[in-house]
């Protein structure tokens, strides 16, 4: 088995992209630039805003964005790949059978790691597009969902625009904020947090506050971006 | 003027790219994801080792790598290529004739920024090929350029390919040998200091101990790019 050329679906937004790209950077286990991938990324922060698209039944005009980086991405020379932007999963399976080559489903590798620790219910922070268009609550199988409340998830909403505003800085109300969201869902039985929002991490994660396992849906895409391209991983460290 | 997609030839080393981008986001007056540029990486981690290339007089297969890249992101669409790498500016000159856009002459820019400082004398951090293939001195000018000694060019060297092979951790002992080349620099007449690897300033920066103003080769090509690829900066803030 040999690499896989990854093709990033990108720009949605930028700073999830370049987080993307750096954790799969540290993930791969090399001692030498030639030992990672080749990654193709189309960091296109053109594409439509997703909640406001799919909120005002506008979806389309993102398909087609994300299907037209698809091709580029493909004509490149990519065979796998990757889309770190959970709203736009809404489209997972209208590209699906219009892409040539595999596509990472980060809804599908997210429950598939809840039911691995064996959590029977999980709160989910997301944008506003992702929970009302139902994304995670489709795919959730046996799994229980809990929502913020309207008005939990316009805080939650308010946060992640934040990031994508401010590219990071003063996060610490938006964080704090976040945060009493994660105890509400936790009092209402979440057994762990889905980071259910690219750019969640940027705010939330390792060392930052979350009393509950958390489900970094980034760290996820990462993880089986290189199970799927990169296959010395299977064989192991190196020597 | 209109905004112009960007071009990376990346992956040289995958690091330093995600660096770059990384900087090029956070620099960007962006309110929102669609005030971000398009950006299209060509992270090709494949590319030949730059410094064993050039000394081994390998260079051609590395020209030849880098041309099929930025041809690959030419044929995408980038309308502006920039390539963060210090050691691959080897081949700068042989590369513009060969390109149908216009592509950033880190080098040139870090002295550039040296001159707008009035400084006349820095010293050079940088890969054992940057720095025996006279990458920078060859630009210097007026600009007297201080190489450290032999032996701590190894040192610099180790301390760059530390990074490529462990991303960034355990990074302490680097950062120390580093730090007193610096200070024999400054002995021997620096004013500042060219971090002319783009992995560098993953090492040091600021807050990271360096006690000469110093130039951030990444840091300075994401400026530059910004410069020319989005004209709204030179339009001012949002209001």
């Amino acid at each position: 088995v040999s690499e896989k050329v990854v093709g990033v679906i990108g720009g949605m937004g930028p700073e999830a992209t370049a987080y993307f790209y750096q954790r799969l950077i540290t993930l791969t286990p090399a001692r030498r630039d030639q030992d990672h991938l080749r990654v193709l990324i189309d960091s296109n922060a053109k594409i439509p805003d997703r909640t406001g698209s799919l909120l005002d039944g506008e979806g389309e005009k993102v398909l087609e964005a994300i299907l037209a980086s698809a091709q580029l991405l493909e004509d490149m020379g990519a065979e796998l790949l990757a889309m770190p932007c959970n709203s736009a999963h809404y489209f997972y399976d209208d590209i699906i059978p219009r892409i040539h080559v595999p596509m990472i489903d980060m809804v599908e590798e997210v429950f598939a790691r809840i039911e691995e620790e064996g959590l029977g219910q999980a709160g989910l922070l997301a944008t506003t597009g992702t929970v009302k268009m139902g994304i995670y609550a489709r795919a959730a199988g046996d799994i229980g969902l809990i929502e913020p409340s309207e008005e939990e998830q316009e805080k939650v909403h308010e946060a992640i625009y934040g990031i994508k505003a401010s590219a990071g800085s003063g996060p610490g109300r938006a964080r704090s904020q976040l945060l009493e969201v994660v105890e509400h869902l936790r009092e209402r039985g979440a057994e762990g947090i889905i980071l259910g929002c690219t750019e969640l991490p940027l705010l939330l994660g390792p060392d930052k506050g979350i009393s509950l396992p958390f489900f970094d849906s980034t760290e996820i895409l990462a993880k089986a971006t290189l199970r799927e391209a990169y296959p010395r991983l299977r064989e192991g460290p190196y020597s």
